[in-house]
């Protein structure tokens, strides 16, 4: 599914690691056979299917990836730094993306908590950037790659919900991360167009709204 | 805090690698200056301390003391087998442990909704112990102490808020599950009291509707 954020992640990853792998679109509104028979249990996209069997959940698939091919470690070496990674894409990926959600769609006192719970997000990842280029030091890694998602697809949501997080004054590191993240080649050559994703969400927006009553 | 599960879970993973630890009780009611100094993201419990450094959010702390102690390993060797004891326990961590509290305090439509993911969630479950004693296979693992809250806490949860989930004839081997790892002696001598937990969740319960108007 060219717009998902989970997808590009597992596919920077590979591409990170330098392994070939065949790319399948998945249509969501149309989910295919072999979508249903690999994940059957939340029926969502990534997949990847290595050696026969599938993997689900972006984030577990990159752990997968990182245990699977050793070379090019994305994840850090030592345990506490494992551990705070993880932490921080867990942090990301269940409380914050979630509020994301809630500004993109909600309205009212609702989006004004959502927007709180990003705005705190966003200094806790600034003080983890202190004299940090990315979060995996000179380098992108895990948890780069697991809130990619922030650096393309939350200014996507701004534009379209108009809203805005992503101050420079209050977040000058975060922002600098955005700019240096969509600069490395990996992630650079593997995003989709910006363009078509604003038109993506806008109409997607517009559905959800529609669905909500609150179009 | 003595009545959590995710402090339990990371006791055993402790207790099963045969480190010693110092353990210090949370009042939650009134968290004490050292929880705020080591653990000022989130609050929460539980916080482990190493090194002098803090370590949060249970599932973390559980991959970070498999990987700073490695006797006894409670991750599965294979990268798959990783993979998918990560991926059910985020599933339960996230998806089922939200459910449960809306079983626990919800009502009505809400509250049939969210006992229908707890049934989903069992019926995986049962399927992945398909041929095995625990999920760990012959003896616990990550994936074990991870759900170990349903081995105990839902059936607290069953009986103050009155109502059935666990049902043999509908998910036998997970109700199996449940027997074996309760008898396991790390699991059978570090579980609070039945009775002590009833009465703290019936009064919590008590509270909680209270507070959203439904008592």
């Amino acid at each position: 599914m060219w717009a998902a954020p989970a997808v590009r992640r597992v596919e920077w990853a590979l591409k990170l690691k330098g392994i070939e792998y065949e790319y399948i679109e998945e249509d969501l509104f149309n989910k295919s056979p072999s979508l249903l028979k690999y994940n059957p249990v939340n029926k969502q996209v990534p997949v990847l299917l290595h050696r026969g069997k599938p993997l689900i959940e972006s984030l577990v698939i990159l752990e997968y990836i990182d245990e699977t091919w050793k070379d090019n470690p994305i994840l850090p070496k030592d345990p506490h730094g494992r551990a705070m990674a993880r932490y921080w894409a867990l942090y990301s990926d269940y409380k914050c993306r979630d509020a994301t959600k809630d500004v993109f769609l909600a309205v009212g006192e609702d989006q004004g908590k959502a927007i709180k719970c990003l705005e705190e997000t966003l200094k806790a990842f600034e003080e983890e950037l202190k004299g940090k280029t990315f979060f995996g030091g000179q380098s992108i890694g895990y948890l780069d790659l697991a809130l990619g998602w922030m650096a393309f697809w939350l200014g996507v949501s701004e534009e379209v919900a108009c809203y805005k997080v992503l101050d420079i004054k209050m977040f000058p590191r975060f922002v600098s991360w955005i700019e240096n993240f969509l600069k490395v080649p990996v992630i650079r050559d593997n995003l989709p167009s910006r363009d078509k994703t604003v038109e993506f969400f806008r109409e997607y927006r517009q559905l959800q709204l529609s669905a909500l009553g609150n179009a």
